[in-house]
């Protein structure tokens, strides 16, 4: 009788599931990439995700299918849903958080703010692109990319020949303007089948070589009229775009206070990390009760402000279990969360989550205690 | 390098440890009575928690043992430190919250507040106690009682004549005082091996036929001098019984202000579920940071006002998850945990807990939230 929810990909985001999973009662069974994942404790199989023998075996069991990351192909997203499996987000939704060409697209036809953008297959075309935008723009592969990769401010098109020569017939790269933007914003929502929403509040997040470093809930000196947009964004997008589970819009503040949509992941995204602790229902949660259709929970924050700090790298010697003692014993109020990877520089291996009701306490707090683990 | 923590035992207790080793990156292995228990996600043994050749076997590859309840004889837990094994609490903490009489004695020789009690074995002399005391009395079989089991409430030492003549040579009963109380509240500590111990505020708890049936944390209308009376006898009894790990302490509150103490547990207890939603640190948490030696963490409530309702029994037809529909529908804001357990008739199948600034708020969220799985 109990709900059996089947993660595909067993990174952090699948293992931070595994506690609210619990907690509700619903059974968790991940299929990882490998044996000793972040999410091994809830691994039923180890497997290719390309694989469509391999996925339909691991979901012969399970009663929804989610994920960890968005690369399974459409191919075996579609053949999922041909055998009659409840996947959540779909492929409909997912080929948008594939391809970002597919997605600027989309929200241009929904309306949504975005960069001026182009697909571009040549020299000719980026370099037309850029001359009729201050002469740079953001050269992104349209697919695969993450944490800053596949991603390059270029000023000139020869900056991006490379990605171009290497095109094939059809293909595109995508190119954006480069925003000048004041600040990042990300804003969280989730959407049930049934076609409930909820909005989380616009939250500030702060990256470092184009990886999250830090999130502030609620973004800080947001006015009533931006935390709206930002919450009408991320609204237009879930049901425009078909989503269920959560979604993450990455969003660019313009020193004219204009919010443009930079990023989509359709999944718990580290910008959300923070409700864990700081909100009455947090992310994995609520992943988890809207793609098995239950009904969402509050997204109220526990405390005025929440700060999350990603552990980069991990330490230099050592674990991090290592640095457990001097972190928890300097600060008694900081989550800890950890990933069980190993050390590395750069690779997120755990964050640590700070309520307070004092901003300038949190973010000392949650920035202090992640330090010791570097 | 990361540490395994081996609890004995498969309950709602060790399930609740789950969530936060997963995030605090220990790794948890329990030993489990039997299949599909409620902590079977980190089950990693299955055997008779009495045999010390199975219990061996099971803590060969673990870094400190801890418990789900306090039933594991004192035999095999000595032979356990005999090996080398780092037990928390340990058997000379333990005895305390396995024999009522032993606890009795020692509570005496702490000088902290509690009941008049006698240990009695025959009819004589539990008549001469009730004699001494307004004619009545509570009668309780040293060990094995829980939730309201091997509990009697007499005004005749007749009535207890079945347990007497039970007695074997040298066993006693214990016989307490008819405390007069005004309500029942729980005072939860922890305290690490090397000696930190951090206090939660007291709560008040309601029970219903022996059964904890409501938490309300911190108790209202409590004195400042209660709330410290409270965590000072906490203190006392978790430093003078060398417990390691979370203790809860319930209480009687006397019409004349007194407090006095009814019951120890040397583990997380129902009286502290209140703390996985409400407190920066749950006990759950606390617990393994505990036992694992790791600093502790804060004590301090999210919330003003936490309720835990527990669910008693589960739906007459039908299973608890066929009722998340409703609840989780309208409470947004309820946090609902579940034990994987098959509804019966009064058993303890799952809790909800509600956080709120008001608590007439929290009571009725708390309550009919968990209506719904009735």
């Amino acid at each position: 009788m109990t709900l059996r929810v089947g993660v595909i990909g067993g990174g952090q985001l699948a293992r931070m599931m595994i506690a609210p999973a619990v907690e509700l009662g619903l059974d968790l069974r991940v299929l990882a990439e490998a044996e000793g994942m972040s999410a091994a404790l809830a691994a039923t199989a180890t497997g290719d995700y390309r694989d469509l023998e391999t996925v339909r075996a691991f979901v012969a069991d399970v009663d929804v299918v989610t994920f960890d990351h968005e690369h399974v192909p459409q191919e075996v997203l579609r053949a999922l849903v041909a055998d009659g499996v409840s996947v959540h987000p779909g492929p409909d939704a997912l080929q948008f958080a594939q391809d970002k060409i597919v997605m600027r697209k989309r929200l241009t036809e929904l309306g949504v703010p975005q960069p001026e953008w182009a697909a571009v297959s040549t020299l000719a075309e980026l370099q037309e692109f850029l001359d009729a935008h201050t002469g740079a723009g953001v050269v992104k592969t349209p697919r695969g990319g993450y944490d800053g990769k596949g991603v390059r401010v270029v000023r000139s098109a020869e900056e991006a020949r490379d990605w171009l020569d290497a095109l094939t017939d059809g293909d595109a790269l995508l190119v954006e303007e480069l925003v000048p933007f004041v600040r990042e914003l990300a804003q969280q929502v989730a959407r049930r089948p049934s076609g409930e929403v909820v909005a989380y509040p616009v939250v500030e997040t702060v990256q470092r070589d184009g990886v999250c470093a830090e999130v502030i809930a609620p973004a800080p000196g947001a006015s009533a009229r931006l935390v709206e947009v930002a919450e009408d964004i991320g609204r237009t997008i879930a049901e425009g775009l078909g989503v269920t589970g959560m979604l993450a819009v990455e969003l660019f503040e313009t020193d004219d206070e204009r919010i443009l949509v930079n990023e989509l992941a359709m999944r718990p995204h580290n910008s959300g990390h923070w409700s864990q602790d700081g909100a009455v229902t947090g992310q994995f949660e609520q992943h988890l009760r809207a793609v098995a259709d239950l009904p969402l929970g509050s997204t109220a924050p526990r405390a005025p402000w929440s700060v999350m700090v990603n552990i980069l790298g991990g330490p230099v010697d050592g674990t991090l279990e290592s640095r457990f003692g001097s972190a928890l014993a300097a600060h008694p109020q900081a989550k800890v969360h950890t990933y069980g990877k190993s050390p590395r520089p750069g690779r997120k291996v755990g964050h640590v989550n700070v309520a307070s009701d004092d901003l300038d306490d949190a973010v000392y707090v949650a920035r202090a205690a992640a330090a010791h683990f570097l």
